[in-house]
């Protein structure tokens, strides 16, 4: 899959993050690149673009990403969901993703941690708040740039447990019961 | 639509709010009920069961649920979708919004705040953490009761902003895939 991504507006990445699609999140640290998968996200504010995530200590990536402050959010479709897959149950010990899942790391423009260029969206992220990370695993981030090409019906996973993975499907348009200030 | 509820284990709740569905949230305080949506959530811990989530100080549950530190989330599927959207876009002085949308309360077990009989799951939660309100407007809940019908398949919404909700899509078994420890 070939993507025309493009700077997309910070204040409305919710178009792509509030569904809850399984993200996978990339890290770089001491000259060393990784990738996780992630499910467990919110949506936190709009302007400047907030956006929390719980990542579990135990994650051969925390450290990277609690030490650089940094990472991206990048977002599979469906296409990828046997490296998704591959992702979350890969070891430390079994080293670089990239290597092992194909997938390209291309150059971010206001962070360190890579976009994978296989993912239609990456949005880069700085440490916002770290006051509930000791406690909870609670990232607080501020999305500084967002890169998103136009897919219509983005066929992203969303995790329900249990190996077993619901793929987004149909879109109903209700706009015109919507007030204009709630659009 | 009736469901029959039971009991569900609230280490096991990620099942249904991994995937990110739109939640209408119900509320009581001073005697009175309310319900807002909520699309801004993310699962926190298995157990005790934490779930976070955004409620915006503007909306008129806002107060009612700061002040009780209750709330039961209830997880609205295809069928309810228009109801979803009234709730969605009316302003505090149209009143009562199970009389507006003719959803029907049930009384809950542990909290005051009512189930939605017509979702197919609701979670009843007590404030954990509000350390998050006053600069995030994020609460920190622990869910004490799940009351959840076998659904094959939920059909829940999932919003894309403006106007548009993607619904709930196809499901792939990677159960195979998946190490013994990560499921």
């Amino acid at each position: 899959m070939q993507y025309a991504k493009r700077d997309f507006p910070l204040e409305r990445i919710r178009e792509h993050l509030e569904t809850g699609p399984v993200v996978l999140v990339t890290s770089r640290h001491k000259r060393r690149s990784n990738i996780m998968t992630m499910g467990w996200h919110a949506m936190m504010q709009f302007s400047p673009a907030l956006f929390g995530c719980y990542i579990w200590d135990g994650n051969q990536s925390y450290q990277a990403i609690r030490d650089s402050g940094e990472c991206v959010i990048n977002i599979p479709t469906i296409e990828l969901l046997d490296k998704v897959v591959a992702i979350g149950n890969s070891h430390a010990d079994e080293g670089d993703k990239f290597a092992m899942t194909g997938l390209i790391a291309k150059k971010a423009s206001r962070v360190k941690a890579p976009l994978i260029k296989e993912c239609y969206a990456n949005f880069e992220c700085r440490l916002h708040d770290g006051k509930m990370v000791k406690k909870y695993g609670f990232f607080v981030w501020e999305v500084v740039k967002a890169h998103v090409a136009k897919v219509d019906k983005p066929r992203t996973l969303h995790y329900r447990g249990q190996g077993m993975f619901m793929v987004a499907g149909k879109e109903i348009d209700r706009k015109g019961q919507f007030k204009l200030e709630n659009l």
